[in-house]
């Protein structure tokens, strides 16, 4: 058991950070095809979301919903779809993704389809900057 | 607005009825390559997990959490997977479902892979019965 909490690997090379809320971690998924946050509580050894403590769960839960709003209502989502699934990363993170009817894997998860494409720097750091802003605002 | 919880049609069709927690029903995917639990909440008009009242998040989360560990106990799961998509039925349902490292779809989601495989009649009343004991005694 490690007593830090750090970020896997393989979320660290696929998104960027967008900031820190109280409990977690905000990254957001270097593909400009979907509006795409990944909430990691920063905690060591989280799993399952059945591991998160149960008094961090309200936290966790308002951090989830403040994600789901905003993108919601930023990108005038159709859908959100929220998961803890972590079959390939094994560090408890979940998915916050605006979904869309015209969007490439619509209805379907996004998950596996196709590939990423990634943002422009330029347009990741905009994008980066307002979403840190906005959620700490929330 | 309709004001009465009716389950919707598509969900009915796909699953057994488990048995009702306090705030969800609880349903069996009618495909036995998972354990899968769909949990329902017994609300109408919900759409998106943040359209949840504040006031019902934590026995939802607790639900969750409830119907996580029973699976991953009774199955020995390796993983967990916990997702509220909705994309193809619009009324908000929560899937738990176990997976293995030799799984039809690991290390990928399980939505949209191959054909369900639907359980024979008795073993879905068996083990209807004993996921309805188990999570009724949790």
């Amino acid at each position: 058991m490690s007593e830090e909490f750090v970020l896997h690997e393989r979320l660290r090379a696929d998104t960027f950070h967008v900031s820190d809320m109280p409990l977690c971690r905000v990254l957001l998924m270097n593909d400009q095809r979907w509006p795409w946050l990944v909430l990691v509580p920063r905690q060591p050894d989280l799993r399952d979301l059945h591991n998160v403590e149960a008094a961090d769960q309200p936290q966790l839960w308002q951090e989830i919903d403040k994600a789901s709003r905003h993108l919601e209502q930023r990108f005038s989502a159709f859908k959100l779809n929220v998961a803890a699934l972590g079959n390939l990363v094994p560090q408890l993170h979940i998915h916050v993704i605006a979904r869309f009817e015209d969007d490439p894997a619509w209805p379907g998860p996004v998950w596996g389809v196709g590939e990423a494409m990634p943002y422009a720097r330029e347009a990741a750091d905009t994008l980066v900057r307002e979403l840190a802003q906005a959620l700490e605002g929330l």
